[in-house]
């Protein structure tokens, strides 16, 4: 019996004891820390002689440079707080919808994947249409880009529609973008201590935890900008990120193998281990649910993409993000950008009420959840990410 | 006559009174900003009850945060200190071959840019051989992609070279990098309040200054994971940048308009100032001047540059960075990587005593320097960003 009042604080819902997620809250007393137990928000500060100085700061960034064993005792010293019977001292439980969250880390280097086949080849379909839709390297490597770290914003922050330029009939044209896009991913937050090259079997060492992530693209933008250095101003206007971060370890029932790629894989990209993960993902267009991708789909696993990412020696540091990319099932239902679902604005996406749309309106919302399988029955939930489009400015 | 004893501290020699650049720097009494006189350093944080808190940080973060009208304050007073006729008190010169430089600043986002129309033809006619080698955005926009904030380092720092992927007759290889290359850029560190949008002309205020980036590649390892998303490990090894970064205040006699494009740009990128800037760079490999790239050449300024990277509404923070991309003019002579100076690897490039090159061998070092016409024929120097080629890591 938990001293934790809150229906939603069980096994069978998505953030229950087994899920026990990092964010971090302002609130009257300040900013700071909390872990989400159900739906109340937990702030860890005035629990910090017990729980560790590292949640005593505003941000994760000392809980991310502590490192895996620092990470992993705090995570039974919680599991303990929130099971025991009477509440600590200290301890206040505030409603989520009373808080407001802010981004929970300082985000160093952000790196996109693009490790969803069935979103490569459809993408390859709409931009290459004369082409092999995969190209030679994407078998071989997770092929991915540095987008723009200081645009990360944390869930709930509306986005404003951007400016851009975009090809015209007579040349570019200039004006808000006509095309803005969603691209719903999974992302991967680094800490430990700063190292290069990481292989397979040390990355979750290097993975702090997991949150959804919904890469903005302005489709016309990145259309006419986009050769031959590759994706800039289409994405970097913003990125929005789960307010709560899950942690690696509460997704290990979540583990599976990435679909086979056929061929062998060079050395230092194999896994020893399944790093793949069994996520389910819900994309909500104004309330109306138009995708559920599978994320054990994905091609490539986040210690792949970690290895990959640090094979030339490059460090990562604590606060580095990595997506997955845009995830991406085989059939038409589990597609991850909006981009797919109209093919490339040819269809209609149908929402609730006969409401249609191809792209994002002004006054459009989106949502990405996600949840995975925990132990027991358990269900592990990924916090939402979600954000609702501004008009751009005059 | 100043108090500054060093033939060096001179209009006519680059890092006279005209410059006086910024970098951080550690010695015995900790680690400091200090300002570069000639051939000395001079730490600030003694003088910091003379000059402002700023410079009394280990970083030059609180200077580039402070924003246009601190730095003006502040140059105009070490003007006067480094002008006066007795030492002040606290003032140590220390000889630069006694100190130790360190990165000067945080790098927040780092942006490459691909401005150079002469480099943009090469590398087009050497990687797309059967097609139009300019773009049709290109002339359009200056091209660009965010690079690897976390690995930037500063001059002297050893390169180590990376490994990687390479396309093979059978499927891709790995190994150490067989084509590690420069390329000679022009960075630009940006200062003042966090902002959206900033215009052409409102632009010289979120430019602290200036320092020359070595932008290290391996050719090899981008030629094969460059598609579609451009470049990512081929580059994100290690970028080399000044020690010392240079006023843009320091600039002004240098400031020529760039090269007409040909046709009208779209309005966000007129520029209603010049913001070209006339420095001569120099390319030594192994001691040997192998190219000496005009940055005059350019065909977008750093003004235009920095408007199109915030037009999407992106913001711009202090530390963030952004480079011109390769500096090469229209004659061999003037290419500012070893990919044009080689024909990717054709052609022998010739050092002293009869040495050749195509690609950097380990051992190799690589010093580019630069100069700029001051006030009444005084010569601004621009510090220069130097490399050494470590083995490959077993």
């Amino acid at each position: 019996m938990t001293w934790i009042d809150d229906p939603a604080f069980d096994t069978r819902q998505p953030f229950g004891p087994q899920t026990l997620p990092y964010g971090v809250i302002e609130t009257e007393d300040g900013t700071g820390v909390a872990v989400r137990v159900g739906d109340h928000a937990l702030p860890l500060a005035p629990l910090a002689d017990r729980l560790g100085e590292e949640v005593a700061a505003p941000t994760l960034d000392p809980l991310l440079a502590a490192g895996r064993p620092a990470w992993t005792t705090l995570r039974a010293k919680l599991t303990e707080l929130v099971g025991q019977g009477t509440a600590p001292t200290g301890a206040k439980l505030l409603p989520l919808a009373e808080v407001r969250n802010r981004l929970a880390f300082t985000v160093g280097d952000y790196v996109d994947f693009y490790s969803s086949r069935h979103h490569a080849v459809n993408m390859g379909r709409l931009f290459r249409p004369d082409g092999e839709p995969l190209l030679p390297n994407w078998t071989h490597l997770p092929v991915g880009y540095h987008g723009r770290a200081g645009t990360v914003v944390v869930s709930g922050t509306d986005v404003r529609r951007p400016h851009g330029q975009r090809r015209g009939e007579d040349g570019p044209e200039f004006g808000p973008t006509q095309r803005l896009d969603i691209e719903a991913e999974v992302g991967f937050v680094c800490g430990g201590p700063v190292t290069g090259r990481v292989s397979t079997s040390s990355a979750p060492d290097h993975i702090f935890g997991v949150g959804l992530v919904n890469d903005w693209t302005a489709r016309d933008v990145q259309g006419w900008e986009n050769q031959p250095l590759g994706p800039f101003l289409g994405k970097s206007f913003a990125t929005s990120i789960s307010a709560w971060i899950t942690p690696l370890d509460a997704l290990a029932v979540a583990r599976v193998p990435v679909p086979p790629m056929g061929h062998k894989l060079l050395d230092y990209l194999v896994d020893d281990q399944p790093w793949g993960l069994d996520l389910r993902l819900e994309v909500a267009w104004n309330g109306s649910v138009v995708s559920t991708p599978s994320f054990a789909d994905m091609s490539y696993s986040c210690t792949q993409q970690l290895a990959h990412m640090t094979v030339n020696g490059a460090t990562v540091r604590p606060g580095d993000l990595f997506a997955s990319g845009t995830v991406s099932g085989p059939d038409r239902e589990e597609w991850g950008s909006f981009m797919e679902l109209s093919r490339a604005g040819k269809d209609k996406i149908k929402l609730a009420g006969g409401v249609e749309r191809t792209f994002l309106e002004d006054g459009d919302t989106v949502t990405i959840t996600a949840t995975a399988p925990g132990a027991d029955g358990a269900v592990v939930g990924i916090a939402e990410v979600t954000g609702t489009i501004l008009p751009a400015e005059d």
